[in-house]
């Protein structure tokens, strides 16, 4: 299928603005990096300077050049790029990458000249990547549209290549995303495109991630980011991601503190909120990594392997020790590594001596591996409905020896209806990489990163994205009557709830002494009275809340008292009344919240109550809506989700109505994201099952 | 100081037993890998069937040698070995290095046989090492004493060393230790020694350990275990280490309940409990990792730096965002990345171009480097207040250029007064590791590994070996006529604790009716009524407590309601009343436990009540007994500290009284170790500063 991007990833023709002679500095580097990658379309170099440019014909516009150009690429002094980008539009150019930099990085003047920039791609229609981009790199087309010293080829080197399956990189950080191409190749993952975003004026990680996902020739792609500027092109590539089951590894940068700082200032991008970020991932079902080497780790074990059916995990290896530290990592991931059945060690036992372990971990010994039991230990665990994937962990530190003859492996990965990962634990020597990688084998040398690549290859196998939304789970109602006063209490932000559609129990705000007889005869004993003024967000704080009123004496007396409480803590407050409700009976406590982020909008969190939240940050988020069914995916995240599950005795919770209230949150956040800035249901008590929930109290927020 | 094992370590002649001509099969590459390794001892090949190996003479056997001999190496069939042990014993070996395989990781007459190896070492003082062990490098004296393919030298190499600093390494499993060793001097880390324990029939790695701490030549230990046998050696070694500020970087397998199964059975070892280890290991000041790359990282980070005196860390790099994710990944182990101050950047200023970032991450940017931004910045943090340590993050992977002139790097790292890490985010080239080694640098390349690296050189220099137990603050008693049930209830644990030196609450052990008023008359109301018996463990489940009983009527009910109730559950329990207690104020909930390990002996653990223990798993352990500021160390370490601290405007605990209560019970279960196999105090509530502690609940249980 053609995508808009297919002329800038593979030009028919390049033109390179600013191209030079000296090959020592990056524009004369850029023409060198070309050849030598053997791009095979037209190359014009531009430069007034020079009548030709090794061997090439030089032009002095880009004007003179009679021919169509797909590709531009510009590397002059910042305060020429704007003349030559109208000159590129002028002729026809398609697509531009602009390496100069000097623009929004460095604020002021330059930052404005960024704008001009954005103005002429939208005017023109010419699709400019930059400023201060590093270009790209095109495996599949042999573009090497870049300085990056990781795409210079030396003489007679022939890659190494273990993967039939291709990578696709995408980093807004050239630096960064070379660097994760060149670790891949080092290990042998295929890669079909590298590209750098840099300040992203026009085209942006979003609209290339879109392109990888869309591309036939990448199967994996690797994402590094420091905020996404192009917000609805990255969430429509998500979606289509998600929707094609093309896996996406993603890097997220500038979580800390001192991180925002410096991205804030790095390409002038707005790193902003990283749980927004890893809630967007976690629904578009993104695998995150922090690590470069962990995220290589991930993608060569996805570009190498079908995807799990189940957990259980069969470690085959010729060292007891590094058995027992492989089945320790991944056990500590979450996956299993069961003891195996007597039928199938004494199988695996015909292969080794008699001091070899057939367990599992299964310890074929050094002696076993010259039985050939390491590939026929695969071929039976492939075959076996005892696991669901093997792990072989071996020594591939020689120059010499290799412990799999190739004619009798490559069958056996050929066949593969399971992963099967290799993991060397002395460094493994180039000799082992390119024999193994003519069996399709790649060799991953960190431990602990091959137990995460393997449950993240369980994760993603176990990934559905989610329903959207039941929008008629909440009724279209017209709601302005409830959003006019710019701070609410929370008698008020539950009568918006109510009129929103959203169950709460029956309340009384009482305005006067009066007509508080006729509250308690409505709502009954043992009761609740709070305080309500639109100006006092903590009510216990203030002393405006009295729990387990029993009696009708107890109710008067509370009544003066929290009027005299507050008139004391906080005289300024405009008291609306007191807000009668009954006791809720006694349930799981949760949080539920709705906040809007500024780079994806609303969000809807879930936690629960007490110091789960606080002090072990047990939350999780999504961007709202959510449906029921991704509510209930946010429960089982939580950490402590047992206690909804029925724990030490207690009855199991009514987890579909809390997911109904949640996913009905979520979609009113939504609908109302330019009137409330936030939501916060504190605390729900979830009943047992097929008992409901109670929302005890409640908060809105409006704008600022 | 010389050590037992100096001989071992350091043998002036070497016997071994088995050689052969064969360099293909393991016994003759033994000799092979002496001589190329250029052993300068004697060494005495013994066989039989040769009258000559490769130029030396060949003996028949061990006897014939008419000359003292340090170390024999011995790889020959099992059902051999013992006779040789005899021969090299009556001959006057010192020291025996058994390769050969067959022996207790086989079980049955196998393992008998090493039952004799234990006896021979016993009986004839001869130090013995394995069975079915790799042997040792010592690269101190050039002892190749191993067959491990990672000690092979190839003619012409020169070793990359970029550390003056040696690190030690002790393995149970060759594989593993031999690897640890070929991934460190990879990078550059200069090695010591490298010992595999194997079976450790005589010789473990405790006392391998040990060497290696009194090694001047050792500065940094890398211990990878499965389980320890030689426990008092160890722990003995482990005390060295500490107080000789010697830092030991361990790595325990066999955690999981496969690797447990493993263990059990590889080398026959007790993998043991691996909470017990790690409990051990923080009184200890060991630095845990379950990465082999990251334990290298941490030891390459040990062997290249000072200590750093603070947690702050100045990222200095030329790719913003690299420098982003180096702030991110040294922060997310809580390091500090602060912002620096307008003196020291505009400092830095001067030798950045305009686009560049000084604030931290500071970018120099590629145009700083030639500018010779980078040494001046690492010169400008060695010398500030502001920071106490510098990553650098580059790319390394230049085969020709370096960013660094040796000439002037050099001086700067010899002279530096805080740690200055290296991390390259592409893949380092040799040439660069080579030219950095120079200056006395290594070159890191994961980036996770260099953050966790950072974290634990602050964490080891603020490590303190805990002063001991006071034993005088539990008095020493005769306890014996408490301990003469097999099963105790809580009252007698109470009085076990009480008649020990435990402070607990007045209560008072009602066995019939009528003391039930004298009882209340004692206690006061509130109080709480509790069925007294050694066969209820749990008896809130059997029906057997009553809380908050605040009139004698109420008592008297509930005393009748107790014993009929538990006559319904348990009628078989044996009863001894019903305790009467106060109910206790508010505090913040605890558990302390003591248990036995069965490597380690008595262990006490705390926790916090409610979920945090059984969700959260929020419990630290430490081996009994420990003192009250090993017992504040340990409180420190939970993750719900802060509710001791004055938590949302609660008072702060009493930590000083809960601190003296831990220390008071782990001396009592040290004390204890034959006769109680656990105490469990259960909750313990801690009331505000200078208000103590109140004991609720205890039991303690005899061993079966």
């Amino acid at each position: 299928m053609p995508h808009p991007l297919d002329t800038f990833f593979a030009p028919s023709s390049i033109a390179l603005v600013g191209a030079s002679r000296d090959q020592e500095k990056i524009p004369g580097r850029l023409l060198s990096m070309l050849r030598k990658n053997e791009y095979p379309g037209k190359i014009y170099p531009i430069n007034p300077n020079y009548p030709d440019i090794d061997g090439l014909a030089c032009y002095k516009t880009i004007g003179e050049i009679a021919a169509p150009i797909d590709l531009s690429v510009i590397i002059i002094p910042a305060r020429a790029v704007l003349g030559a980008l109208e000159e590129c539009a002028a002729a026809g150019v398609k697509n531009c990458v602009i390496i100069s930099s000097g623009f929004a990085e460095e604020g002021g003047d330059s930052a404005a000249m960024q704008d001009r920039i954005v103005e002429i791609a939208k005017r023109t229609g010419m699709r400019i990547s930059g400023p201060n981009a590093e270009g790209f790199m095109s495996e599949v087309q042999k573009v090497a549209a870049t300085f990056s010293p990781t795409v210079d080829v030396k003489p007679g080197h022939v890659p190494l290549v273990a993967t039939t399956r291709r990578v696709g990189i995408v980093a807004q950080s050239g630096g960064i995303g070379f660097a994760i191409k060149h670790r891949a190749k080092a290990i042998g993952v295929a890669i079909s495109y590298c590209v750098s975003a840099g300040n992203e004026s026009d085209l942006g990680a979003g609209e290339f991630l879109d392109y990888m996902v869309q591309d036939a020739a990448t199967d994996v792609i690797l994402l590094f980011i420091e905020g996404i500027r192009d917000v609805d092109k990255f969430l429509a590539a998500a979606q289509r991601a998600a929707e094609a089951g093309k896996p996406v590894i993603v890097t997220k940068v500038g979580r800390s503190g001192a991180g925002v700082r410096a991205a804030a200032s790095h390409t002038a991008s707005m790193a902003g909120w990283s749980a927004a970020y890893d809630a967007v991932f976690a629904k578009y079902g993104f695998i995150v990594s922090n690590d470069m080497d962990e995220a290589v780790a991930i993608a060569a074990v996805l570009a190498s392997n079908p995807l799990p059916k189940g957990d259980r995990v069969a470690v085959l290896t010729v060292s007891g020790g590094a058995g027992i530290w492989g089945a320790d990592t991944v056990s500590m991931q979450g996956l299993q590594v069961p003891a195996l059945s007597a039928g199938i060690q004494s199988e695996i036992k015909q292969w080794m001596p008699s001091y070899g372990a057939a367990g599992n971990p299964v310890d074929v010994t050094a002696q076993g591996v010259s039985m050939g039991g390491l590939q026929r230990s695969i071929e039976l665990f492939d075959a076996s409905s005892e696991v669901d994937a093997t792990l072989v962990i071996m020594s591939f530190s020689s120059d010499t020896r290799m412990p799999f003859k190739e004619a009798e492996l490559k069958p056996v990965i050929s066949a593969q209806n399971k992963p099967v990962v290799f993991y060397s634990y002395t460094l493994p020597s180039e000799f082992a990489r390119r024999e193994l990688a003519k069996a399709g084998v790649v060799i991953l040398s960190g431990l602990t990163h091959v137990g995460v690549a393997m449950r993240r290859l369980l994760e993603y196998s176990r990934f559905k994205l989610a329903p959207p939304a039941d929008a008629a789970s909440l009724p279209a109602r017209d709601l302005s009557a409830h959003l006019k006063s710019p701070r609410m209490s929370e008698a008020d932000s539950k009568a918006l709830l109510r009129e929103a559609g959203i169950a709460l129990p029956d309340e009384v705000l009482v305005a006067g002494r009066d007509a508080l007889d006729a509250a308690i005869a409505k709502i009954g004993f043992p009761l609740v009275m709070k305080i309500q003024s639109p100006d006092i967000g903590h009510k216990s704080e203030a002393g405006g809340v009295r729990l387990n009123i029993a009696t009708k004496g107890e109710a008067f007396s509370a009544y003066r008292d929290l009027l005299e409480s507050v008139q004391k803590h906080r005289p300024h407050a405009a008291i609306q009344g007191v807000l009668v409700s009954p006791m809720a009976k006694k349930g799981v406590e949760i949080i539920i919240g709705t906040l809007k982020d500024a780079t994806f909008g609303p969000m809807v969190m879930v936690g629960f109550g007490g110091i789960t939240t606080e002090l072990f940050r047990d939350v999780t988020y999504r961007p709202a809506p959510v449906g029921a069914a991704e509510a209930e995916a946010m429960l089982g995240e939580l950490k402590a989700a047992p206690l909804l599950r029925g724990f030490r005795g207690a009855p199991k919770a009514d987890v579909a109505a809390l997911a109904k209230l949640i996913s009905q949150l979520s979609l009113l956040a939504a609908r109302l994201k330019d009137e409330v800035s936030e939501l916060e249901l504190n605390p729900v008590l979830v009943h047992g099952e097929g008992q409901g929930v109670t929302i005890v109290d409640a908060l809105a927020v409006r704008p600022k």
